[in-house]
């Protein structure tokens, strides 16, 4: 194994400048022993797989033929930046990829010089580089600033405006298209079919292709050449008249995993000195050079930890199943009920559960592409027509749409159903990905319903409470991950709940908690630890963040000495609402103590969902803490505690 | 005048359906009637006037030519739409546009049945129309879907998002591209660039150019003979590569002002039965047929009431300068002092006062055109290299980009400053066009530093302030309108608040009034009424909404029986994290009677100012009741007002 992986080269590597020296031989020995690398850390600490091994010769060839950091290198979303890492100084924490205290999974600016912006979110890049493209005009300096994008970010709008915008200036940006015909899922839309056929209708650009006719070694012929005679040029570039057509000098295609090809390119095109931008369209295959990769359907795009030989993933123990399955499963009922129930996917259809409900309903799913706003005020154009949508996505992804669920469906009260999965935090994709602000973002709109279920059984009550409520828009995030396992799902799919209602768990006197969502089973554990401490502790789960059960407060409030809400969400959702309705109405006018518990009001670091939560002072022990230290240390708590 | 403005066909009108027995010569006379209602009924009310008198023979020739309602039209914005309005139903209320309890100024589903769509904000036709494409394939209908969306929409990434979703797909959408060169400013980008070029190398297409070869008057023609001779075809109807390159078959440029082209061309792509999407590029011009509007910079966008005769525009009674022009003012003066700061609209330089800065500093002011996430993302990119970004966004506007807020600006922790007009109420323009979210969306934010001046002087010290705050994001936010015109701006405009400080504006010892923003007029008119009734009255203006000046919070909560929060924001903003901060240090334990005022959780139609803060009840006399009823009815009451 050990021999398997040697890497003689890559060992005589700390950062960039050290592989400007070498040869043609060595820089395709180095990118192979990179590759070796990749490989061999994800296999120990899982991670995304298939996106980084497609670009290593491209990682390679920037890295040689531009003067990074002073070149400004913008990965696009940032996944596959693992041999960016390992060349630029972070070898040696490789092997502590998106664990707690370790290298992130995203390129991040914190990290390295070398990560000039941070991702994790798509299509991104080229508005950033846009951005230091004119701060480089305004402080006269020459530096290059390359984006490096997937065809699947580009069916995202930001790209497109970000095009439109740098095509039409005279910041000249480097923008190299990573076509691998595969984001995570297989590309969808116009601009994917539009690649396939520039692809397909063409055989690779080879440098002497790329370079006929103007004198290959000398620098910053390319665009002069275009320029200067055009029809000879657009022989010569032809192919991506949709790019030229937005102001952008188009070459390619190119193959992006032969090195000889790509360095005089990019040599090419660095030594350029016109100020328009251009687009390098290069062709990669993602999993490349690691066979189980590329022969996987989704080119293992994220991967648990493997066996390097056999490609076979680490099994993670399973002990119940996750929301997303109980979600796919609870919605395909459904649809089976009534055939107005469809489904809206932006680009995540196995990440959401929907690939099981496409299977089943080929023809009443919809998989828009990256292209979350889209996706919203085409559920509610379908809502319109009497349709019941499920647009389903993402909690830190919905984000990208706010503006259409706020105005398109909100304001319009048009009966959208958001399925919004990794509310919360996520454990190892870190803070991008974090599910943080939907409460706070949708509890704040006239006219939504805003669910949250405990546990599996209650996710599926919700899945048909959300398909009858048919007069408004209504939104159920819940956590990633595994289900408490421990509601097995109720054979009666078609109990609806009752909207604005929450339900009592058990009956105390002195102590309230009032949960929203999976924190449930926190505050039953919290409850067990206070009442045997001699505080008799109701726990309430309130299903619904709005409308708020102001019956259920009522009780709470009137009912006991503390009042604690509790909440895996920022400051502002929840917690927000029931103290606003508490002030509202005077029912903290006589003493009750009432804390929130929410999410802290920072950024949680990748690392385990366990530490994260701890960290953020919601578990069992917190929930037991706030409500001691809300008694104690007051005049009134010893004669609460008698 | 009432000669001048004789529309006696027009008077026959009620519906669409009146018309579609029309000949050319009454649908010509019909126009220029629907043109002079336009203009005669937006004299009396002010509005959006050259959008509507450039569309108003694409109106006519929609309604004659589509089956509506039934044939879904969906004007993008929707404030082109009072040609539509007067057509369809509503002439009779058209001069109550934009006034209370009167038509809406965009288009609106409860209004009509032949609003199948809501707007307000741009960019959303494609995406809604698609929706409805998809419910009617799925219910087997043949109905048509008729986007009609303007050259500056284009620049938005969403409708790009959705032809790239609908030029891959089968159901077949027609976009109507109204091509006026100008949306609220004159266009910026590529896109833009790329229609001139389109409209510019070509004479218009007459109805002979574009049935040439296929018989004209017959069904159907156009798209099949596209595919039937495609090189024939690229001659016919070349010119919108792009756009076929996208998916779509493109049809133009066509004078949009020339019902004789215009009608047969529509009827043609009506009986098409082709399933691609048809892409019509109309060449109009805003503010057609009324020559004042023709003749000005801005093409009539916005009017006030106006002198039909002369074109002169009523001025508003002007006591104080508004807080758009303090705002230019005060970032002109920094910028003239640091050259790092620089400046970014997307598509609003006038609206936000930036025209001002352009023509002060035309290098360091940046249109990127209707893209608002682009703009902040570009904006984090040039924080990134040590420039002072102020991005000036509407308060609605900015929830286009909240995902960028969130990921690329607060996680980075980047410098980016966001300046955040019409925050709050906005009177005429209503629901679609409110501020109500962005406090609610940014205190949640780790990181961030969320100021709202309470007048002008203090708006001039938060400009500096934001300037000088470097190492993180901030924002400020203030109303659409005039500043108070009380607080006489200071000629030290170097003035730095202490970051997270609120000021107290006067002392007293039974309620507390903690103002946010411009509220605090109404506070102080309600502490001197208080007064009077012998509750003596502290009131603090917060000037922070994050971080929260807790030392200030402390004094109010603890020397006071009564505190009131007040802001112009939904619930879940500033007032939420007050009574969260009180929760958690357990200052409310004690009996202290905290109230928060916000705005109410609906939202607000379209009405004066003045009336919507009332209904919101958000001023003086809410906040005395406010104060009267937490005191009153109470066993404590008595003993407070004694």
């Amino acid at each position: 194994m050990t021999e398997l992986f040697r890497t003689p080269l890559l060992d005589t590597v700390r950062t960039p400048a050290d592989i400007r020296t070498f040869s043609m031989e060595q820089l395709r020995q180095l990118a192979d022993e990179v590759r070796l690398e990749v490989i061999e850390a994800v296999s120990h600490t899982g991670g995304h797989l298939g996106a980084g091994l497609g670009v290593v010769e491209l990682t390679v060839g920037l890295h040689y033929v531009f003067n990074t950091p002073e070149d400004r290198l913008i990965w696009d979303v940032g996944h596959q930046a693992y041999p960016h890492k390992i060349l630029t100084g972070r070898r040696d924490r490789i092997r502590t990829l998106r664990q707690g205290g370790g290298l992130s999974g995203f390129t991040k600016r914190d990290e390295s010089h070398y990560d000039p912006f941070g991702a994790g979110h798509s299509s991104t890049s080229i508005s950033a580089g846009l951005g230091m493209a004119v701060a480089r005009s305004l402080d006269c300096r020459y530096n290059n600033i390359i984006c490096v994008i997937g065809d699947g970010a580009m069916s995202a709008g930001q790209a497109y405006e970000a095009m439109n915008n740098a095509g039409s200036g005279s910041h000249r940006l480097i923008v190299i298209l990573n076509d691998n015909d595969m984001s995570i899922a297989p590309p969808v839309g116009a601009m994917s079919n539009y690649l396939s056929r520039v692809v397909s209708s063409r055989s690779f650009r080879s440098i002497r292709h790329v370079a006929k006719g103007v004198v290959a070694h000398l620098p910053g012929p390319l665009e002069r050449a275009a320029r200067r005679a055009d029809a000879y040029a657009r022989g010569l570039i032809s192919g991506g008249t949709l790019f030229e057509e937005l102001g952008f000098y188009y070459v390619g295609p190119i193959d992006g995993h032969h090195l000889e090809t790509l360095v005089p390119v990019l040599q090419n095109i660095r030594d350029g000195r016109e100020t328009k931008s251009v687009l390098v369209h290069v062709v990669t295959q993602k999993g490349r050079g690691y066979k189980p990769a590329e022969q996987a359907l989704d080119k293992y795009h994220g991967v648990s930890k493997f066996n390097v030989v056999t490609g076979t993933q680490a099994k993670p123990q399973v002990r119940a199943p996750d929301y997303t399955s109980v979600f796919a499963q609870a919605l395909i009922g459904e649809a089976e009920r009534d055939e107005r129930v469809v489904a809206i996917t932006a680009a995540m259809p196995a990440g959401t559960g929907l690939d099981r409900f496409a299977r089943r309903f080929p023809t009443r799913c919809f998989d828009v592409g990256i292209a979350e706003q889209h996706a919203v005020t085409f559920a509610a154009g379908l809502a319109c027509e009497g349709f019941k949508p499920f647009a389903a996505i993402y909690s830190t992804f919905l984000q990208r749409a706010y503006d259409q669920v706020v105005h398109d469906v909100a304001l319009q009260r048009l009966p959208v159903r958001f399925v919004i999965d990794r509310a919360g935090l996520v454990g190892a994709d870190g803070p991008t990905h974090h599910g943080l602000f939907d409460l706070v973002a949708l509890c704040c709109l006239p006219g939504f319903v805003v669910m949250a279920p405990a546990d599996e059984g209650e996710l599926v009550h919700m899945v048909a409470t959300a398909a009858a409520i048919d007069d408004r828009p209504c939104a159920l995030r819940y956590p990633r991950g595994e289900s408490t396992g421990t509601n097995i799902l109720s054979k009666d799919t078609s109990i609806l709940l009752a909207i604005g209602k929450g339900r009592v768990m058990c009956e105390g006197a002195t102590v309230a908690l009032l949960s929203l969502g999976t924190r449930l089973a926190d505050c039953l554990v919290a409850a067990d630890e206070l009442t045997g401490r001699g505080l008799s502790t109701t726990v309430a789960d309130a299903r619904f963040a709005k409308p708020l059960d102001t019956d259920l407060i009522h009780r709470l409030a009137t009912a006991h000495a503390v009042l604690v809400t509790v909440e895996e969400g920022a400051v502002g959702g929840f917690g927000a609402h029931v103290l606003h309705h508490l002030a509202k109405t005077g029912q903290c006018d006589r003493g009750l103590r009432v804390r929130t518990l929410t999410l802290p009001d920072a950024f949680l670091e990748h690392d385990t969902p366990m530490v994260q939560l701890e960290t953020a002072g919601l578990t069992a022990p917190h929930i037991v803490n706030t409500v001691l230290a809300a008694l104690g240390g007051e005049e009134g708590a010893c004669s609460v505690l008698a």
